[in-house]
């Protein structure tokens, strides 16, 4: 499974939290996949999050997560800043995707957020996570390699493919081709077992079974 | 139960198929309230469903409708006309918010629309959906009714309401003061249960009886 997901986005916060244990009991792995939803909030023409452009929609929204976390058991405070720049943060997720250490520190950044309303964009808090993942010897570098181009142009592309593949909000779950939005899918896409439709390979595996 | 739910809206179709069973295993009562999401999309500056206007959005609502009437066991077929006008329906519905077939009826609109691809906001409509639910007799009568003076400034009376009480979007469930929005979260309002804040009665009551 593809997760994608932004620091700033309260229901990733969700899915963040409750992604480990339910993947680990359904035997798929998951590839994290940081993205920025500001460019693609430009792009349908919106100058900032829907939830604070629709008031409507944004109230809602704040008593939903309220009693979303307490139906999940997790701990939620409104962030008094939202949404919240997460650009830094993406950044060093996307750097070390595949590190063991991956899942626990989006954890991390996210409970900084939405549990103990602090902001995540900027080196100070970064420190203070990747120190608190024991990671203390290599901070530094994670930190300077986040800021290298080579990471910020990933990440710009990292976006740029999001928005091609469809992508209004966050999260997102990829399960062979098949996009899932929001955390309310989560189980759905965990769950998901393309219908059949085989390819010639298969086709063939198949016939040569039951011949 | 509030049941707020608009003809034209996908969901609020996978929801009006669903609730009758569930809202009887759960022993809720449940009140039907169409309204229109038309005027309520304007007060947002949108002049269309959402789902129109920002084509990610709408592309990715087809795919999960399809899977997630799949999912409910319900049949669905994308309309070729969306979002269609409701008005007629609406009316009629609202006139009879307490008939018996109220349900019946909401149900039978909503498969015109969201399983045989056919307009609804039409008199031949809807008196097909009458005959079928056995009401020949009284079908002329109620159509007409529907077309009242009264009936009609009720139905806009009733689409303030809903935007009065902060609704966005549809479907939307309230119990007890409590709003939830969407079929996904049907269950949820269902399983619905007000924290504990006592008022000064039940303090009294509470108190008489442990002393």
């Amino acid at each position: 499974m593809d997760f994608w997901f932004e620091f700033g986005s309260p229901y990733s916060y969700l899915s963040s939290m409750r992604l480990p244990a339910l993947a680990q009991q359904a035997g798929m792995a998951v590839n994290y996949r940081p993205f920025l939803l500001g460019p693609i909030f430009q792009q349908q023409g919106w100058n900032d999050s829907p939830f604070v452009l629709y008031p409507a929609k944004g109230a809602y929204m704040w008593k939903d997560m309220a009693r979303e976390a307490a139906k999940y058991g997790l701990p939620f405070r409104r962030p008094t800043v939202f949404p919240r720049w997460a650009i830094l943060p993406s950044r060093i997720a996307l750097a070390h995707k595949d590190a063991p250490w991956i899942a626990t520190f989006v954890q991390a950044v996210m409970q900084l957020n939405f549990v103990h309303d602090r902001d995540i964009d900027n080196e100070t808090a970064m420190r203070e996570v990747l120190q608190a993942l024991d990671l203390r010897p290599q901070t530094e570098h994670i930190i300077r390699l986040a800021q290298s181009y080579g990471i910020k142009q990933q990440l710009r592309e990292q976006t740029a493919r999001a928005q091609a593949l469809g992508m209004f909000g966050a999260p997102n779950f990829i399960v062979n081709d098949e996009m899932f939005w929001g955390n309310d899918r989560l189980t759905d896409a965990l769950n998901f077992v393309p219908s059949f439709a085989p390819t010639s390979d298969q086709s063939r595996t198949i016939l040569g079974e039951s011949l």
